[in-house]
């Protein structure tokens, strides 16, 4: 018999989550019963419920969030990894079809039957996936990721997708001691940036077109501040960074951050997906061998290994916990970039 | 003594190089004398004598020619790697500071110093340098490459630019067997990429946009050929590139290259530098962290890595040999893409 459990839902079309219930399945033998206690507020979460990346083809109610960690509260028969008790997480993806090349090379992202956290449809029954602004989700136990006791939970729960989102890039690119990262914007995915490229040996410079990001970049460790609105600052640092990650959520003049790359260096976008105007010049890429990538989370193994990264260093979340009917007060903050650095969901006070 | 040399040289901006005479320099310790026996047409030399990259900064006669291959005819006192006799290249460097961190990572053509081998001025005294549209050019040592003896002599010269130019990326990113790669365009690099990228093990698609380059694409070993300017086509193997390099010369759509690469794959740019129009869209390259890069020529040790490569492969460039008369006939062809691949000059015939 599946279960009623209480969430916050968007029932139409842009329109901003609200108290609801929707029904958990039954635990199948491979599923772990999570009893939620955070759930992180990302931008995808927004977008996705303005119906910014489009209609929702799978239809209302959508109950977004996918930066979830809990304490393992059922398991089924077949279960081996996790316990009852055990602080677990689970991040953007609750299955794929573990038999494509990209799965079987531990990238599920980018499997062409990924379910997402929320909006999606389950494989084996087709029902619609619901996300962690709720009591409970249940996932195949190869989707959820073990917390290290070491960590604050609330503060845990951003790494679940704005961890890795910048922990990836950085891995793949090869960071290490040494290195000059930049790090554009200080948001949710900036502040993580700063923290991961920090604990992985980086002398780390901060972009922002606001300079009153500049002491709190410092606090986080940040080695430099640069006013990216000012040519002068950018036009001094040409030709100086391995690896800039740039996280900002809108369309922008990325050829500035090019032009700051050291030869065969990188820039990485995880912030904003669309045409890039102005244009992309491609005589510093071609003339320093340089690139301009993107990058999409990452895969179950690597989210663990991030995990356990910010674990033995204790690296978590700038968090502002919340209570579950201050989530459009939240939105609204987040919308304009107010927050240092992650509104989280108290999920407790979804009982209330 | 500075000895006069025959050479082609163009007198004023925007015209071909006609027969001339320069001075090359007197030995110095480190330098070798080679005596050119052929030399390669690039592209970039006809954009040079065109103007198309500017006015020529330290003015003229400049005798271009950077694909040059020829034997060792004197050498310095302190020169120790070659002697005379020796068959020998010169590509696209004749020097560099030596002491930059670029330097010391063997990319000396990242260097901010570089002296190129024509149209740039001389470390140590000043005076302009000119190509391998010669008789001889005089060069430290340590720019000079030695040819393996298992290559033609004429076919080898490509190998200094438009071999090294493709090697490089292909090695950058990594290329190993059972990769796919796609070439962008069959001109002089792109007939070098895909030779090197089927040397190393890759499964090679060449695009195009004349069906007429299909046959010789197979003969040259591609084991498919693709119609790009065929949006059917080019929707059939999306997803499908490790490594797609682009060497089309001008402004193109690069969107349905990312489009057709797997995540993490690139696509490498190594003919166009300019504003990319249509813009690019950063989608694709965020969804499935894809990279979009470029590629400038390759560093001296690296270069001689390819030659050592081509020698044991026996992999040189499908050449047109042309006589220094036929020169302007010559750039002609090339700017309508009518060569197959290169057309390298006989330098002998400049006695005539
Ligand atoms: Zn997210
Ligand atoms: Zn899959
Ligand atoms: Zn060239
Ligand atoms: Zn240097």
């Amino acid at each position: 018999m599946p279960t009623e459990v209480k969430c916050l839902a968007s029932i139409e079309d842009n329109k901003y989550p609200v108290p609801s219930t929707i029904a958990r399945r039954d635990l199948r033998p491979d599923d772990i019963e999570v009893k939620i206690l955070y759930c992180g507020i990302c931008h995808s979460d927004i977008h996705h419920v303005r119906g910014n990346w489009g209609p929702n083809g799978y239809g209302y109610p959508v109950v977004p969030g996918h930066e979830i960690v809990g304490k393992v509260f059922r398991v089924g028969a077949d279960v081996s990894k996790f316990k009852v008790g055990d602080s677990v997480g689970v991040g953007c993806m609750v299955d794929s079809c573990q038999t494509c090349e990209t799965c079987k090379n531990d990238r599920q992202q980018y499997c062409h039957s990924t379910t997402f956290t929320y909006g999606s449809l389950d494989r084996r029954d087709g029902s619609r996936s619901y996300g962690g602004y709720s009591e409970t989700i249940i996932v195949t136990e190869k989707f959820v990721l073990s917390i290290p006791e070491s960590l604050d939970l609330a503060a845990a729960a951003p790494l679940l997708c704005a961890g890795i989102t910048t922990y990836s890039p950085l891995r793949r690119l090869g960071v290490r001691s040494g290195w000059k990262v930049g790090v554009v914007g200080l948001g949710g995915l900036g502040h993580m940036a700063l923290k991961l490229a920090k604990a992985m040996g980086a002398n780390v410079t901060l972009f922002s077109r606001s300079q009153g990001k500049a002491e709190d970049a410092k606090r986080l460790g940040a080695d430099h501040f640069l006013l990216s609105s000012d040519p002068e600052q950018m036009d001094a640092v040409a030709g100086q960074f391995d690896l800039i990650i740039d996280t900002v959520p809108y369309n922008h003049d990325v050829n500035p951050y090019v032009t700051a790359l050291v030869p065969e260096g990188s820039v990485v976008l995880v912030g904003y997906a669309g045409p890039l105007e102005p244009t992309v010049n491609s005589t510093p890429l071609v003339l320093r061998s340089q690139n301009l990538a993107g990058s999409l989370i990452g895969g179950v193994k690597q989210t663990q290994e991030m995990l356990d990264f910010c674990g033995q260093r204790g690296i978590a979340s700038d968090i502002e916990v919340i209570n579950a009917q201050d989530l459009h007060y939240a939105y609204e903050r987040l919308r304009k970039g107010d927050v240092k650095y992650r509104f989280v969901i108290d999920i407790a006070t979804l009982q209330v």
